[in-house]
């Protein structure tokens, strides 16, 4: 197999960490840059002491010019707002940009009030493709920008753009009820991602408000062509891992748990990462742990007519750092499966 | 104060356990029966070595008789279906009883459907108070038999119920997401709560269904008279303490964060175990554990037409044997608070 | 009971805290001034949102001058290093100082080895009384200067010394393996302690040097006139609270286990905060959590020639704030358990 | 490569799963036959619903005949005692196996007493091959019964065979703490392994008398020559994997940190799975989960003359399924280190 020059931005942070590692197995894309900000000097063992295979590779500047000199390749997982000063360069230079941030997401209207700046480059906004490979994988091959899903969003839109398609539940407002590990914070410490905080912790944060909400919108539009409005309520849950979100929609008149569990699975039958569960079955985060899957399942309540959607995934892998790869894989007309794990590593 | 003479029932469980230990600083309650099943015959100390200043009291048989003999006051943390099978002997036999189970909670006509069986004694459930205090106080004086809530439904009935009668939230559907640690479960050892299991698990169980839900309808039209559609969704989190209820609902035109806010502040002033949070705080259920404080936020979100309704509590104690005591000190005229901490051992 | 003014000192930190809601139910130490390095100006319900009955005090600056003109009683929960320096002001102004750092617990010569510094204040040093109650609690009466003991080797001077003192343990090299829960890092954010990097953690650090190293030599030698030699290995697990010391030291010939056993339940017989475990129970940390209790046990194995000292204790209670409180009561002649719990919040 | 048929025994325990998952990845060992006992019957899906790739296989009865008719190779991960019973009818039968037991691990005359049974086939036992790859590899090439190691006691004899071998260290007592998660106690569930009893605990067990102990000193006595006396002190401590062992030793006269490192670098120089931490570095279980690797340190304390010998593993992995792999790669001549992951899913 040809072998593509690959970058990893954001090297030291947790999705940049998972990059490296899976990235290690495989075939085709070979790390030959880590860059990082504040690292920058530092070797790769010394952020990441796990990492040993590539421990002595020295974290390099944030310097697009020899990014783009050295490599064809380019995860960023910057923060918000830093992958949008930086890629526009990249790609100008040639190299093609898997984007983990939110910065290549919404339309540039959506930015100062979601995102609190001004998009720098609406011009390359225009072109991202939104890369959620089980609904839109057949945009990917060749792109040059993909804007890679939040970890939030995977799953809802995941598990409602069926349904949703299907007319079986409606398409005014969802409320998405989502739970997460601590990972999703990021790496730099904070009193409220501290163990001491956390143990014991159920509490939500930047509700309403939290960006993912017009993402999710967004997405459904894309995949259904339906509009609905979404309240999101995101929790911290003592995990480190994991993400489970929970979605209520109006049911439509008649529809059952077993028709909306077969739309999901025709849906997504022969995906490579699409568990969808039986109904008895309950998804788990920690099933997906360390693996690309996805968990999905469908409720119906008459009672109430509400139909109840769930998703679990790995934030960092399925929500991040696996997800783009499996991007990066169909931009270059490989299997999307390469190098993602399906297996957790359980208990 | 005079000396009532109590009985733990359940005694050997996480509630009985936490009942005994809050009532060893009651200056009234004295705790003169320790009732348990499969337990019965061992030493209290046997079955909760932290217990250590009643260790060596015996667990009792489960006899309504004796029970009735030799105290005035009980509490039942017997599973569902055992209380309802116990309570109404020593009912007769003249004592007053709190039961913690969902025995005496809903209509007779509801548990064949919610809790699987005929309820035995339909006259006995026609007196049964309900008794969440802060709402139904004043039913609770000289009760004879307090039904105490379940852990979701506190929550749920004491942030929606002031928003629904002051009309600012819908009275159609509802949807609340739960979310508990593993002690909700109960002690007895299963693969679902072992550590192993539980550790990074997020997972849903029982959607739709869970016996809490009619429960939550019936005491918000107790509470306002109006009479909201529940769905209800809980989930595991790896936590052993704490519930959080984050509910959903239909937000009425114009209707602001601060009218929530103001609202709720104003049901519960003065209260002593009410904490209601201003806007940019937000509740944790850390904040309460060991304690029988609740903490109760409310936000709007326009953009959606939703009202956010979240509470936290430890679900051990305002969530159980707290609330429990809560009620018996009203039941006989004490202060509310009488023996029930209100200051988290945090962290 | 007379009123006892009472300043907390180090007030946002998590012995901080402890001490406030600790005192909050003492009849006689009435808190009157919370000081606070980084943190004065703020209200102590922004820095422990739990603590609400005190939540609108003000934390004032560390000025001696006015902490000695307002209060009677300082407990001082300042690092290492702060504590030296502002303790002699407040005793030279007529304070009794009960200090939780390690500033007062060693000979003048210890510090520049084992804290890096020149003691500053050499005089007072020799005043000070080393607190550890069950040992020396005659000698609390009146004290002007309180030593509060370490977290770590409360247990272990508590397990070892009846023991040495007997002979019935040898007084050459003792092995202690400390476990700890990152409460016992204090409460500033550092990656080291962020959930993320304490879950499914296990690590000693700072392996040889620890400074409770020559303060448990020095307890025991203090205890028993014997002067063993300590080597002490610290290790974090995933716990917020929790110390387990386990010692390793030599069993002299005919020793049993129980004779070790009688040996503890004789020395501490009588004593509010000591539970002994017969062999076959096994110590625990979770029973001591929120408590000023410990566990100890001990066993013999002749095969190896070894005796197995075990300690269980919560590090912030009796390894800091309870332990802090109970000297402050035998200084002021109460009752030493006085506001300090015995019964665990469990599970 | 030639395809080996190869059979998991005690598919429906944590080590089982382990078992299937690595032997997923493996060129060579192809899964043919399930076993397991209470579970045969069941899918593999059913009790592992992690491992969608075999879910639909069928756990199949313990029968030795069937076993060796469609198998060439067998991990035997069933509980001690039941793997005795079972593993000469297979051999007999000529498969080779790798029991993860302690069965096979001991000379017959040491299991009355540490294990409680006597040894039913004493002549497999004296050709069983002791599985410490990086001690013993050369023996197991063409091996027919190989007793892998117990979790503790490999890092412990990994840690102290080469500083014994090289007289770094005494050869009397070693005092061995140890500290492991849950998931070392098997999969059926127990009070003591509870979420709720578990999280926030750190208590020792089975002290002294854990049958790790003589299977400690009689692999160090193979590596060495010397005959140490070993005390095994184990720890639960709240994650689900995870082993540290911490040896206390006699330090030899003049012998430095920087010695013991460099003995430990040079006894496994170029090995896979081994990374010797150099001094300031802290071994840590969490930069092992989910591979087979140890981390082992060396720190000199001539203050009180002591070595401290610190190793760390994941437990099902290095410490069960993936020695048991690496062993069985060895028996059949291929890279010790075929399907065995190195990098952690971290954090």
């Amino acid at each position: 197999m040809r072998t593509i020059r690959t970058a990893v931005l954001g090297a030291s942070g947790f999705s940049g960490g998972e990059l490296v590692r899976l990235l290690e197995g495989h075939p085709s894309f070979a790390v030959r840059y880590l860059g990082a900000a504040s690292s920058a000097g530092s070797a790769l063992g010394a952020v990441h002491p796990h990492l040993s295979r590539m421990a002595a590779a020295e974290l390099l500047p944030l310097d697009p010019a020899a990014i783009a000199a050295e490599t064809d390749l380019v995860f960023s997982a910057l923060p918000n707002g830093a992958a949008a000063a930086l890629v526009p360069a990249m790609l100008e230079a040639g190299t093609t940009v898997i984007d983990l941030s939110g910065d290549h997401r919404l339309p540039a209207d959506d930015y100062p009030a979601w995102y609190g700046f001004e998009h720098p480059s609406p011009a390359w906004l225009d072109k991202a493709v939104y890369g959620l490979p089980e609904l839109f994988g057949d945009r990917l091959r060749g792109a040059r920008l993909v804007a890679s899903p939040g970890c939030f969003a995977t799953p809802v839109i995941l598990g409602c753009a069926p349904l949703l398609a299907a007319g079986l539940i409606g398409s005014s407002t969802i409320h998405v009820d989502g739970k997460t590990g601590v990972s999703g914070a990021g790496r730099g410490p904070s009193e409220a991602t501290s163990f001491a905080s956390t143990e014991e912790s159920i509490r939500p944060y930047r509700v309403p408000g939290h960006q993912h909400t017009p993402e999710m919108e967004r997405g459904l539009e894309l995949a259904t062509g339906r509009t609905p409005r979404v309240l999101f309520a995101p929790h911290l849950v003592p995990a480190v891992r994991g993400v489970v979100t929970t979605c209520y929609a109006r049911l439509e008149e008649g529809v059952t748990t077993e028709a909306l569990t077969e739309a999901l699975a025709a849906a997504y039958a022969g995906r490579a990462f699409v568990r969808v569960l039986e109904p008895g079955g309950m998804v788990d985060a920690k099933r997906t742990r360390g693996t690309n899957m996805i968990e999905l399942q469908a409720l119906a309540d008459p009672r109430s007519g509400t139909a109840v959607i769930v998703g679990a995934i790995d934030n960092l892998i399925k929500g991040a750092a696996g997800q783009a790869i499996q991007n990066a894989n169909l931009v270059h007309g490989l299997d999307e499966a390469t190098a993602l794990p399906t297996t957790a590593v359980y208990p």
